[in-house]
């Protein structure tokens, strides 16, 4: 940390910023320089977080200059992880696709979308029970229901699942269901779930914050790897802009600079970033090229009747071109698809 | 609602859709241009919204004309509400002073603030006993042991007492305790705690999601209301934008723009958007001149200490100050000082 | 200037950022810290600047602790300026009104209009003879012809003129015509106009860019300063985020942060940010009471037939108000009506 | 377009709008809703926009419903188009690689540059005589000398050149010099600029405002384009948002947006989006898997001595990755790297 004083402090408001920093046990070097001065704070980062040295007379500015994760953060364990999903593996070296419909509505809608999700190479099955929705007029999901359908289909394709869970409260009852616990994007402060989905003992993907900095998801994802569970997998799904020929704007780079600041894999949603049918594809080649460890997608057997989120399903002829893209594409970025 | 056509649609894709609406019991009025053709929806539009007319083939746009909010809209409630705290009024008239610390730190702290609140002229205190915090490693607040200090000091000052909420299944306890529950900006969309604060019979300050568009805040309030309960007061706290130099950007015009489609209470936290004591008493009196029902205001006996948001808290000087603004600026736009 | 290294760096790395340092004239204060090393640098930070520091192995990131810009800072100048056009002050005790048509369309329109603002208290009368538009297809403005009139307006009404210059090659002409020029929120880092308009002798108002930061719009009021002209009035006018309820959203924060990092006046445009003209009274309210030096305000007498902007230009009822809130509220900031 | 009339509008409301559109030489559709009535107009929708409708009784809103621009968009012109540089194709069916210094400094350091670029397999040249600056004392390029550096290079590299142009009254003199002019980001609502790059007879590259909408990048190449020059192509570089990890966001599906909008050629900078040497790879492997038709890219002989965004620009050993990379995933996408 570097706390910066203003040009017209004094002597005494330096002294008793080292004061204050000496006695939380930690050293402050002084740089006195022609117009101001600055302090160099060597030590426990947290502890000073605590001192308030904004606070303190003639100081202008603090600088943290650390990053302030610490169990999810690559300068710790700089390997990448890979995390396992009822055996399929997401992480360096491959690309899972994840792919279903957005809200499970009835058996055979799953069970056609999942047909068509191992059509296109998925190995993992994504799939709404519990949705969080904008309006409360829009469909809330079928709830444990839902989740009922999900096993049934796994049962049926082999497929382990991956579904949404909005409250603290259902998180025992999901994970009963599923393989792995999505967190999305209006829930990633919500640290009551966070927490109980780090307690609960299965893998968790969680969705970026629309309006969260890269450093907000990473600490997002501390709170759950506090709790013990570091089987995390980190979901870009788009960011809000002033762009609104999209629903949102896919932050691509967000892939590689959350790569490089945690060893947690990292894949992308590009059904929800675009919120358009047309985006899909391109968005998910652009998001293998730039090095995700996996791309999760809306499939819907029949997307005109769909009670959320239509418009961004894929159909039967898209599968068959997401097909080629995730068996040509990954092996130019020196990845393979990931199965079971 | 009114469906667009592509320039290439076809008279079967414009029958199309025609059918579709008619069959969801609306009318369709064709308008046929030179370039396109337009389709006016007139019906149900909760009930055109699970069409998916998007996905019909040949149309190009769906446009919402209406606002998708009912019960809080001020298109079905012209006169703008009143709500009660305490015996204490929020809206149309008067101008509410709340203030008090960020966090209940200690018993002393929390009556030294609200004497300071009361001396500025709040009639309501604002306190936080559970807080949301971005990092696992920052205080979380005292828990029922803040609430129990709160309820000490409200017995001592008279002041109803407003605090945040964070967990559904912390309602009926913190409801127990506090005149007015506080949902903060990073629940504005946390569907099970709206659900929950909006059925235990207490008034709700909702905070705008830092994120959230004025429209989107409104539905959160839609979701509150739903569960009968229409005493909420809507809170302006700053969205999230492109300039650094404030910790949010306080949207100022939110206030006159949600009042004009609602008919809820809004007022504004001049304290939070900007991050920065020397911003408060500014952005404060451009909330009142700018028509807010009210102003919620951190104040702490000694912010070099706080455990929360020391630097934007309010100090001894600070105070007088605020209390010659919130006595001469309202009657310029119309309003008294609300008292108990 | 602080240097971070970062925790994998070695001796030889920091010894050779204080190298180029102090080959560059500057001193280099090392602080060793458990994890990592930074390097606080004194001196020349322009020179600083053209180092390259980033590129150094070992080196994570450059802070800078200062402000970049000079001639228009507040440190070098604390007294805050008053800026004169044709007689008119704008600076601190005084709150400027100024107003008129968006664009001048004809002799006739510009007269009424100029009453209407002087009427509503407006000492100085804004129209745009040049006009920047997004589309080739709209309107552009009468150019010289539109100057004339402005000229003719000022000469019966003995309102002086401020109005807009697109293109630094017409710098000389609205200069021989203008008391005040206005840069464009477009044009506020179009570097050869802001370098003409600080070589021609007269007051400059210069509009935020809807995105620029603050330091942005400091640094291009810089440019105009170096041309050795300080007459320099700063005006915000909204800033483009996510919100659409608003053209753009009024920062009203960024007048106080202004006010305290440079020297200059700085007004605000109610009309332009929202875009409504049921959002300009109560923005004014606001722009006045948070402390700006002025409020620039369309006002047009038959908004319906306007060639531009139409739908936020205030007509004669709310001019009646308008001057109301221009004589009550400034008095209550500590300020008076700007007078000739 | 759509005229929404408000709830509480009247018969005689709805026959004003009528009989102004009607005045206009449109039709006008009346859908008359339960709760409100919309009108939809029919004919020259750049006559309505002069209409104000906007400010008549009763009128809520007003949607457009076709795009703004005309010469550029794709509706008007489906097959998209081809813009030839000094011979080397930019469209579809290839992928043009263009590289260079950000600026140009020497001689020896642009011929290097060059030479770089063309290991990298590019076969136009990029490299900046006039460079906008945020700051005034930052170093502002060579101007004319920089551009005969260029020419020189050319001569010996036989490379045509990219260069930019950021002042209406020197596009002749960089015109006799460059193949291709670049109108840079902050200057793509310069709208004199615009206008005389369009008047010139050289192929245009139109930087994305950091700030500007896809629509808004379109009306710009339509200024241009109304000079009768259609040897556009436009460039995404990121645009300003909330996220500070990258200095822009690289809006990577404005690649296929405007590609659907315009039949223009769209490439991708992602040396200035991403702002750091580490994501410059990855982006040019998103940009083309997205469908880019182009990427151009800084490189530097020696980046730590650079006068201009030293640290994105790719050294050696990133050559030859980029090399292998626009060698290798051109065809995956249908695509073969560009030749002159």
């Amino acid at each position: 940390m570097v706390v910066v004083m203003s040009a017209d402090a004094e002597e005494a408001d330096i002294q008793a910023v080292v004061t204050v920093v000496e006695g939380a046990g930690g050293e402050a070097f002084v740089s006195r320089g022609v117009n101001r001065t600055i302090i160099g704070l060597v030590g426990d980062v947290e502890q000073f977080g605590t001192l308030n040295l904004h606070a303190l007379r003639g100081v202008t500015d603090v600088v943290r200059i650390s990053v302030p994760f610490k169990l999810v953060s690559r300068e710790n364990h700089p390997d990448r992880s890979v995390v396992r999903v009822g055996g399929v593996p997401i992480g360096p070296g491959t690309m899972t696709l994840i792919a279903g419909p957005c809200a499970v509505e009835t058996p055979e809608q799953t069970l056609q979308a999942a047909r068509m999700a191992q059509a296109a190479g998925a190995t993992l099955l994504r799939g709404g029970a519990f949705k969080p929705r904008t309006s409360p007029y829009a469909f809330q999901g079928l709830g444990e229901k839902g989740l009922r359908i999900l096993a049934d289909v796994r049962a049926e394709t082999g497929m382990p699942i991956v579904t949404e869970v909005v409250d603290a409260h259902d998180v025992e009852l999901v994970a009963s269901y599923a393989d792995m616990l999505q967190v999305g994007t209006r829930n990633m402060q919500n640290f009551a779930l966070l927490q109980a989905v780090g307690g609960v003992g299965k893998p968790v993907m969680l969705k970026r914050g629309m309006n969260a900095t890269i450093e907000e998801w990473l600490m997002a994802a501390e709170y759950v790897a506090q709790r013990g569970n570091l089987d995390i997998v980190l979901c870009e799904r788009g960011i809000r802009t002033f762009e609104k020929a999209t629903r949102n704007t896919l932050d691509i780079s967000a892939v590689p600079v959350a790569q490089r600041l945690s060893h947690l894999p990292v894949i992308v949603d590009p059904s929800h970033s675009g919120g358009r049918r047309d985006l899909v594809l391109p968005l998910t080649r652009a998001a293998i090229a730039v090095g995700a460890d996996g791309v999760i997608i809306d499939v819907h057997p029949n997307p005109e009747s769909a009670l959320c989120d239509g418009p961004q399903a894929l159909v039967d002829d898209d599968v068959r071109e997401l097909a080629q893209t995730v068996r040509d594409l990954p092996p130019i970025v020196g990845r393979t698809l990931a199965t079971a």
